[in-house]
This record gives structure tokens, C-alpha cells and sequence, in this order.
């Protein structure tokens, strides 16, 4: 049984078994965005390690050395900004091909700097290392959170309303864009073995909208804290691996059911556009595509008032109610003009396609 | 100019200038083992992180999946242990190849967490990637201190004694065992281009001990923690990258020269006997290897008794005096045979051999 074979969520769920019992002090241990460590005094440490890959989250043919270095350190700012943590130090692992240029890595710094320096993140240390294989940029990031302040992915109750920030779905089609013209990571459309068809003659080109959206995600930080501090939520999770996947994640991890409301999900225009020029259907395009780094928020239907509150702090992003998590623990349905669907699974990085 | 011409530590230095300012409560940034990052009720946490890469550091035909795991979380531990802090969690990052056994990748979990379990490391958190590539397998480790306790590479002063933790070249050894039977990462001794002379026929197999030193390297956690609350040294460092290389930056850190002198160094049996049988000097190889996990103090000159306190707590290892810090800050002398030479360079990841 190979890894590519398992897929990624079996193989967590069987290597988590494996683990040690975490100490007391680890209060949110391995299976969340992040971790949440107890420090002798009463401090809450929240930690998270996340590699970009390239050939797999990114390549080179078309995302700039600043932006392999923006995505390494947002996709992880984005996990603290789930667990309502402010990011405070990033630490920054370089797996290098000796053949790169100086001064690519130079940029690639240059990316990253420019982000941590936005959010108030110091870059502590990290690690250079050589590879004969692909560039591999592993950022770990710590934050701080007070104490029960911090959001997991298993609170959810029944009743709680489900919430997303920001748009969904340009990530996903600027990736197809990207593949499209070869230059994407993974098979091109049109590829044999690809499954992807290529589109007609003539088909429209997108705006370039989507395709920034897939090479610089905007890590929702302020948004995440917010809703920490108010507790404004119960819940939350981003969406790195899309929005199926972590309606899947959350439901599962609270033990609820959730009912989502095709019609309400805030897809990004340019992806509409872009799926229906390609003959693609936009809503299960955009829930299942990976790379939106939204946040998902599950609200109690009586904390309408703290969200406002939060939404008059935090007036960007957008957030948009898009369903309703319930008691039947087994429920993921997909609401679509008045019929009942099921949502389908999310995106799997060690799935074949 | 590529990466591999550049050189690591190079590069290392033209990437430091280009980060953000350091936040104030980073009390360590980069450039050390690892950072001391201040909390905001005085704690202090220390953070470090290293990958270690197949085809680098390891060959998946000689190291077991159990030894990598071990050992990718070991250099972590020698990190905190030569800042003088006590490991508390890790986080661990697999970038892992589709083809790879999922057996495999639990016997690498497994040979992690026996190691945490003897240190009482929490692994915390981690992330599962995808690649195209070589497997990397990079861990996040942090741990405590207190207030001004940690030992950094640049507290060294003239008149310091210098110490080593254990035995030196052991694991440079047994790494060139593994690359003369074909099994070791990077060229093999006798291959083309690689500077490295068969062993004339008949020489003597080697002891298994230090091969069993390369793929398990010993973390010096209880040591290092020792020294650092016993103020009995005033700078550290571990020798993930040779004694000649921690020589080095420890004497360019602290702003001091260095004398060493070569009939202390605790050259490991197995080592010198291997070495002996091929023809080489011991010493030279020795100081100039990669992988000895082991520690470098600058102990002061009136602080015996505190370092005699240590060793009464922890007798394992043994640590042994080999040389002094001096006052002339380009001295790098290496006294042999009643003659002075410059000690070479050490170990240079980039550096094409």
C-alpha cells in the first residue's frame, strides 16, 4: 500500500495513532490548523509547520521566487488566523536544488520578508539544506492566543450557523488557468491521464484576478483574531484544501451534521465566468477546488450581534452565511434548488488526478 | 551564481541581511541553533528547526524508516540541547514521495516517537505533503529556559577553555563505510569525480559502531541543559556540522581566536582504526567531518568546580578539554606535534564533493 494509494487524511488518521500521548501542556495537540501549547506561566503558544512544494503547490515556470516565498509563510499565517491566534515568529526550513540562483532564493526571501513584516512577524531562524529533488520551502509560524480564546475545529454545535470570509473558488480556476498554458504544477488539462478535457477553440481568456488569487492567498488574520477575541465563533477552519474538505473536517471533528445552501456560496466572479466558458459547473467546481484560504466559521445562532461587532472592526473581507450545522452527525448535504445533493469529498494531495 | 557555488554558510549570511528587523521580544534571531523568542509573561522559548533530506543526509538502502525518523527528530534535539533548553514538543513536516510504503511511514513516525518519548517531547503538530522528489523529513522542536540561561554560540571569551561532549568523527566514519558499499548518500569513494581512493584490497571491515553513530546520532539534551543551569559554560554549539565548523563560528560569534590542540581530541577507536586501515589522518578527518551530534562549551578558565558539578550529575558523556579561546580574533590555530597549523574549514553542505 503506497502513500499515493491511502491518501493523505487515512494516512494522518493511521500515523496519529502511532504518536505518544501528548504531555498535559499540549492543549490542542496534532489533527487541528494548529497547536496550542500551555507554557509554565499560563501563556497559550500556538504553533503550526506547513511545506510548499514544488511541482505540487507551486512551480517555477510561473510563480515568481516572491511569490514561493509569500505562499510558504501565508498558508501557514492562515492556519494561526483558523485558530484565532496572532502570529508572532516564523521559523523557515530552505530544501534547495544546488542549481537555484543566489538570487532567486534572495527573492524568495524578499516575498516572504515583505509579508512578515505587514503582520508584525519576526523571522526567528530556520535552516538551509541541499536537495537533488524539487525546492521545498517549510515555514513553521507561532502565535499567541489567550487563554480559551483559541478556535479548533471541534466545536460546532447543532443550531450553529456555518460562515465563510471572502470569495471562493479563484485559488482552484487559477490553478486550471495556470495548467491550462503548461504551466502549472501536476498533469496539464488535456494531458493524457489528466481526466481534464481541454476547452473548446475560442474559449474566452479569464481575468487575471484568479490567477493572483492561487499564487498570493491572503491569509486572514485579522478577521481569525477578531472572532477569537469577541467569541464570535465556536468553530473555525481555512479553507487551504477547499471548502468540501473542511465542511467534511469540522462536521467530523464536532460531531454535527451540516446542511450548505448551494445558492448562498459566495463564488468569485471570475471563476463563475471562468467555469461557465469552459462548460464547467461552478458550484461544485468551487467547493471542491483546494487553495481558498478563507476562513470557516461555525456562529451560534444567537451571536449575531457579536459578529457584527466583529464585522464592524474587520470590514474586509466579506463574510457570508452559507448554511447550517445539525444534529444528525451524519448529515453533509448540499441544498441545490430544492434538492438534496451530497457534498462532496474535498481535495486529497496524494490523490491521483 | 548558483546556490552550490555560493556555499551554505554564504548564502546564509546574504539571506540574513534581508529580513525584517527582528521584533524585541526575539531575544536570538538567526544565525544560532535556534531562537529564544520571549512570551509575554517572561517565559522564554527556544525554537529551532532542520530538515533532513534523502540523498543528503540519509539513503533509504542503509537507514531504516525507523533510524530516519529518529534521526530527523535527534538534530532537532541537539539544537535546543547546545541552546541549553529542555525539549518540550515538535512538529513534524513529511514531504513524502506517492511511491513510498505507508508501512514505511509509520516505522518512521515509530522511530520518532521513541525518541520523544525518552525526552518527553510532545509531538504536537505536523503536516503531510506530497512531492515529486527525494523524501524530507523537517521538524520543528521547542523548548524552555530560563531567563538567561541559554547558551549561545557568542558568548565565548579570550582565556575560555574549550570542551567537547564524547567522541569526534565516529559517525564521518561510518558514513564513509556506507558510502564505499555503494549504500551512503552523495558519490561514492571511488567514484569518478569524488576525491575519494578505493581502500586497497584487504583492509580491515570496520566495528558496526560507527556506522550506528551516523544513522542514530545521540541528542546531548541532559548535558546541555546542565551547563546552561549551572552557568558552567559561556557560549555552546553542536557539531551537527563537524568540530572545524563549530570552531569556527563559535570563535567568529564571540569575536575571539582559538587554540586547539590535536593530541586531546577524543577521537573516536572506531574511527581512528578505520582511518588508520585507509590511510588517512585521523585528526584531519576527524575534526573535519559532519554529523557528530556532540557539544562545544567555552568553559571559563575559574569555572571548574561548576563544570566538575555537572559531570557528578551527568557522567554521560564524558567531556574532555581541547583547546582555549585567545584574545587574537583571526587565530585559528591547530597545535600539532609541537607545530602550529590553521584548522581547516569544516563541513560545507553546498560544496560539491
Amino acid at each position: 500500500l503506497t502513500v499515493a494509494e491511502l491518501g493523505e487524511h487515512a494516512l494522518l488518521a493511521r500515523l496519529l495513532t502511532r504518536l505518544p500521548r501528548p504531555s498535559a501542556t499540549v492543549l490542542v495537540g496534532p489533527g487541528d490548523d494548529a497547536a496550542v501549547v500551555a507554557t509554565a506561566r499560563n501563556e497559550r503558544l500556538v504553533v503550526t509547520t506547513d511545506a510548499v512544494v514544488e511541482g505540487v503547490h507551486f512551480s517555477r515556470a510561473y510563480s515568481t521566487p516572491a511569490d514561493i516565498g509569500y505562499r510558504a509563510l501565508a498558508v501557514n499565517l492562515s492556519d494561526l488566523a483558523a485558530m484565532a491566534a496572532t502570529p508572532r515568529w516564523a521559523l523557515v526550513s530552505l530544501v534547495l536544488p544546488g542549481s537555484m540562483q543566489v538570487a532567486e532564493v534572495e527573492e524568495l526571501v524578499d516575498g516572504m520578508s515583505a509579508l512578515a513584516t505587514r503582520h508584525g512577524v519576526s523571522v526567528a531562524g530556520g535552516n538551509i539544506t541541499r536537495t537533488d529533488g524539487p525546492l521545498v520551502v517549510d515555514v513553521t509560524a507561532g502565535g499567541e492566543v489567550a487563554p480559551r480564546k483559541w478556535l479548533t475545529r471541534a466545536g460546532a454545535r447543532a443550531g450553529d450557523e456555518l460562515w465563510v470570509s471572502g470569495t471562493l473558488g479563484a485559488a482552484a480556476a487559477g490553478l486550471e488557468m495556470l495548467r491550462l498554458a503548461g504551466k502549472g504544477p501536476g498533469p496539464g488539462i488535456g494531458d493524457p491521464g489528466s481526466g481534464r478535457a481541454l476547452p473548446a477553440p475560442g474559449s474566452r481568456l479569464p481575468a487575471p484576478g484568479c490567477v493572483a488569487r492561487h499564487k498570493r492567498p491572503e491569509p486572514r488574520v485579522r478577521l481569525g483574531v477578531a472572532m477569537g477575541r469577541a467569541r464570535a465563533a465556536r468553530a473555525a477552519m481555512d479553507l487551504s484544501d477547499g471548502l468540501a474538505d473542511a465542511v467534511h473536517q469540522v462536521a467530523a471533528a464536532s460531531g454535527v451534521g451540516v446542511r450548505v445552501d448551494a445558492a448562498s456560496l459566495p463564488i468569485d466572479d471570475c471563476a463563475r465566468e471562468w467555469w461557465k466558458s469552459r462548460g464547467v459547473d461552478a458550484v461544485t467546481a468551487a467547493i471542491a477546488g483546494g487553495d481558498d484560504y478563507e476562513l470557516l466559521f461555525a456562529v451560534p445562532a444567537k451571536g449575531a450581534g457579536r459578529l457584527r461587532a466583529v464585522r464592524r472592526q474587520v470590514a474586509d473581507p466579506a463574510v457570508t452565511k452559507i448554511g447550517v450545522f445539525t444534529k444528525d452527525a451524519h448529515e453533509r448535504v448540499l441544498l441545490r434548488d430544492g434538492k438534496e445533493d451530497v457534498i462532496p469529498q474535498g481535495f486529497e494531495h496524494f490523490a491521483n488526478r
